[in-house]
């Protein structure tokens, strides 16, 4: 995994402009769909239990968030989850502050079994997925991401997903190869639901490739150099945000050849 | 329909400050109670069945936005829809990515033959919710807007709204009259839930006159306006939504007689 | 209460990152979240009935706020509420529109009856809630908030809350002690959900002292202080709430030291 596959591939996801759906929390909707148009892929946010499933049909791909977990929108993702691996479309899982509650843990587990092609969580929340750790204190990560690196790796092997651990370097395995990317800037802790929007790319970007640690990879490295050039000129989180999105839409794959931080 | 009328509508309506009551989706909660605010109107959120219908009768408009359907925010649309026609307020139907589910197509056609004032969507929605096409891939339009006129005409005689498809250009229609209007700008489609705005805003501008094709051109063209001013200056869909907001508090009739391009 | 206190209070925030537990709508979870993060807070959304009482008991504070209510949510903001007097920790009573509907008004004075810390409304909602008045139309407050200053001490006393009247002036009273804070600019009319912020704020100072009059007020002249900033900036409400965040993030103890007016 380099530069020049995520470069490649951010070039293949543009000229595909997958159609994700995202059942997702609603503190994420506005930065997700908003970050996922900038970057050239098409978002749906179709959530009711009446239609997800139906929907999953029509999309490239399907991202479950389970930020403001109900049980309505529990029974939707796990119609949707059933039906992508029925049908053969990869969906990606983010476990939002698995390990605060039990009916969160609960949730988790339940959707981890339910084989997503992509697991991606803060060091907190792969801690405590992969069961080595009460893990988490709401939604911001406690522990630093390498270590979650070998629970990450575990719980590839168990779940058979790809699980990315996100944070200052996000590390990515599927229990065999470990990529690591070390784009980024702290500013994006700062801003909520960038963890979601993360999750988002991956799914954006997994249509283009069969191979999902390189199209996780991919994602990750995308937003990583976004977020620098964001950074660069922003006066806060405020600002930063609206250059995020600015970036997204601006940055192409020779930006990405050049900047990428893969290891 | 000229532009010395969608000014004097603008001016109307601020002087008016009209309720407008939203029962929406809540990725495009945040961008439609914004705009309403900086373009001088007074919006509220009211989605629950438990009130829904009795916020109508404190509101001056309604709008119903079916884009993160489930069964408790359908029971309310359908109850605050009765209600505002029993009041004789007018309401605005906004029927996203209808043709998606089979779900949401019935709700749709459902709210469509409930007496809306005006019906805004794009031309794969009107397309759909007219029965002339399967419709809609997602929320986003795959077809020109010139393609749905015809069948926004169909739809306008059927249901007794007044139809707009909006795009590249917008076309409003009674069914007899039809109006054009040709402002805008293509970033406006890379920031998810302007088309929710716009159905807002028609909420917004109706309260002021009887004529319910007036103030949907006035509405779009005061967005299409406010839209070629945000891009002038952006630098991505970040920026541009930031500048779409500011330039709805800015905007005064004069600006509008001078730059609208009603046809 | 002065400005060094208020200036002692966000260093002290800062330094012990409260977990703010927020029961909001759908309009305010956006910037709720967003500027308790910049601020230097830690937010968490967490409205399930199935979990938030449980979610109480990891976080420093809870913000219950009723702009989107439905039964579910209303179950879980009562659970939460009596877990949070059960556990000893602070919890605010946000009654958006209280009075304007009556499933609305039932809500908020049911829960304004289970000991919140403090209740923050601006002026109409006040009144409503202090059953001075039939008070709100919608969201936006129709009255001064030094209209409400006797129905805030009436209330005061009733519940045993700290009482906030928000608006042009801010009046703090616990029945007994009044005090106002002046900062602030209009714009923060002009942009949604800016009174749930104040309100979210308002629990992230409280775990810091055990004075809520004082943390009321030096959340609510941070607010205040932030806005005049990022107002001096601003072309318009979209870029002014792009610096608000911002400036919640840049703000210092030397800053409000210097600029804050407390009466």
């Amino acid at each position: 995994m380099n530069a020049e596959t995520a470069a490649d591939l951010l070039a293949a996801m543009r000229r595909n402009r997958p159609l994700v759906h995202n059942i997702t929390n609603y503190v994420a909707m506005d930065i997700t769909a908003n970050g996922l148009l900038a970057v050239g892929a098409s978002p749906a946010m179709v959530s009711a239990v009446e239609e997800a499933a139906e929907f999953v049909a029509v999309a490239d791909a399907l991202v479950v968030n389970i930020g403001t977990l109900s049980p309505p929108s529990f029974a939707a993702m796990q119609r949707a989850a059933v039906h992508a691996v029925d049908l053969g479309k990869p969906w990606v899982l983010d476990p939002v502050a698995v390990g605060a509650t039990r009916y969160r843990t609960e949730a988790a587990n339940d959707l981890a079994g339910r084989r997503p092609t992509v697991i991606r969580g803060n060091a907190s929340e792969i801690l405590a997925l992969a069961g080595g750790s009460d893990g988490t204190r709401g939604v911001d990560a406690t522990h630093g991401s390498d270590q979650a690196r070998s629970a990450a790796s575990g719980l590839a092997r168990i779940t058979g997903a790809v699980v990315a651990v996100t944070g200052s370097v996000d590390y990515v395995t599927d229990g065999r190869r470990e990529a690591a990317v070390e784009n980024g800037h702290p500013l994006m802790t700062r801003v909520t639901a960038v963890g979601c929007l993360a999750s988002a790319l991956v799914g954006a970007f997994l249509p283009s490739t069969d191979d999902a640690l390189a199209a996780t990879v991919a994602a990750l490295t995308v937003l990583g150099v976004v977020g620098e050039r964001a950074a660069a000129a922003a006066d806060g989180p405020g600002s930063f945000r609206v250059r995020l999105i600015d970036e997204l839409y601006r940055i192409d794959a020779d930006a990405i050849r050049r900047d990428a931080r893969i290891g």
